[in-house]
């Protein structure tokens, strides 16, 4: 199969070297608006070559939007307007519901097929990819009756073929729970970090004490704000209702603190700890 | 080196097997109120034998309170009124001041070392303990000049022996140093856990979601109320202030993001991104 990557950051250059360490992939050239990360690119060997967008779609059965998600709407419609009935077009985007809607009525819609791979790191660019990234995790594909049934049926057999479970979920459940569950932990972690550098200004103390815990809450504060800010935007209803929520929270916990209620400070953590059993099924 | 274990759960569990992999501990007892952590601590060969506390004293050499931090104090005083100058009383709770001025006018203050290994997970009790847990962390000591020369250099010298490298802080230091790498990361899992259990109904959702950063910025959510209360109460005007920075820093973010002020949600993220200097270096 060929195939086109746009974006040869972390997520698309991880599918790209991921397809072809399984053979899924014969052949496959890359799209990339940055000269530094499409030289890297190809000196690593994640993609043979690096041509403009027209020019790569015309030679790709697979072509896969992997750029920033306030990027891929119109990007999807650009590809969309030249893609034959040959050829599928797939995003992998952290949010889904703008994109769904940008691309709900144009002709070629049932060429494309909506997914999330649910995978990341901190780390971004082409240098950050790797070949095994996705076995193990799951695949969020959405509004999969608007795409074409063997367009869907061949995408959910890579990413199967890559060791990854797929779900199905609409675009609006995909957002709202992607903030629960991802989005928010972004934040979360990017002002740990702000607080913490903020806060203890001997950055030796903070290398030296981070085995407390710290290091592993604050990994995603190195996350890129290329990626997140296009993300909390594009889906701020929910990350702010979210948010809001979580705030919420740590308020009832200072305010336990404050006056000394161990029992408050107990019922908190006793639901904290109920993650274990959802996690750990 | 005969060895007394008060507090079998992860951390004196841990030290207890550590001691005896290195060879540095010859026999090893311990004390443990929870009749059932005592019975699975004997099953696991963590130690010979469980004894009240004055039996288990009298036999060891070096004694290790690894109680919760709110039952150290009275316990390093029941033991201070006991040792002779032969044998040495460490703790390894995760603060110091309370303990610091508990024991600071002691008559038998210099058999005492106060240390605090930088290593934990969010497991607890015996059955959580490995014998390798201590290699390539930090330890701090405190009040060192309040200790016997020789006893110090003794208890350093076996932390080096299992990996570790030896800091130095007052206790206040260590206190305010704690509350803000440390304790602060267990209060945002906690609530980041709370949160999304609230708001996110779904948990076959949560489980498969999970993969996009939940799941490392909600690990420490999983720790013991019985450890972590006390901590945050023993710290308290420091968890608080850091507690207080934080809130307020969650919310420049969100009012930022109501605002779709990009430029703000920039400028926050790649001072969070700094923190990839401070921890790689």
């Amino acid at each position: 199969m060929k195939v086109a990557v746009v974006g040869l950051g972390l997520i698309g250059g991880s599918f790209a070297l991921a397809l072809r360490a399984k053979g899924i992939a014969s052949r496959v050239v890359g799209v990339e608006a940055n000269p530094l990360h499409a030289e890297k690119a190809v000196e690593l060997g994640i993609v043979e070559k690096v041509l403009p967008l027209y020019e790569a779609i015309e030679q790709a059965e697979l072509i896969v939007l992997a750029v920033p998600v306030d990027a891929i709407p119109q990007i999807a419609i650009k590809v969309l307007n030249i893609v034959s009935d040959n050829q599928i077009v797939i995003d992998m985007g952290s949010t889904k519901e703008e994109l769904c809607e940008i691309i709900s009525r144009h002709p070629a819609r049932k060429r494309f097929v909506a997914t999330h791979p649910m995978w990341g790191t901190e780390f971004s660019g082409p240098q950050a990819a790797t070949a095994d990234s996705f076995a193990g995790r799951n695949v969020v594909v959405c509004e999969k009756e608007l795409s074409d049934a063997m367009a869907v049926e061949k995408i959910e057999s890579i990413y199967r073929q890559l060791g990854m479970s797929v779900l199905e979920m609409n675009a609006e459940q995909h957002d709202l729970h992607a903030a629960y569950v991802s989005h928010i932990s972004h934040i979360t972690s990017f002002i740990l970090s702000t607080t913490v550098l903020e806060k203890e200004r001997e950055e030796e103390t903070i290398f030296n004490l981070a085995g407390g815990g710290f290091d592993s809450t604050v990994r995603l504060a190195k996350s890129s704000a290329d990626t997140w800010i296009p993300i909390f935007t594009q889906n701020k209803y929910n990350v702010l209702d979210v948010l809001r929520e979580y705030i919420h929270q740590l308020n009832l916990f200072r305010k336990a603190l404050e006056k000394d209620d161990i029992q408050t400070l107990r019922d908190i953590i006793d639901r904290a700890n109920q993650i274990k059993r959802v996690l750990h099924k």
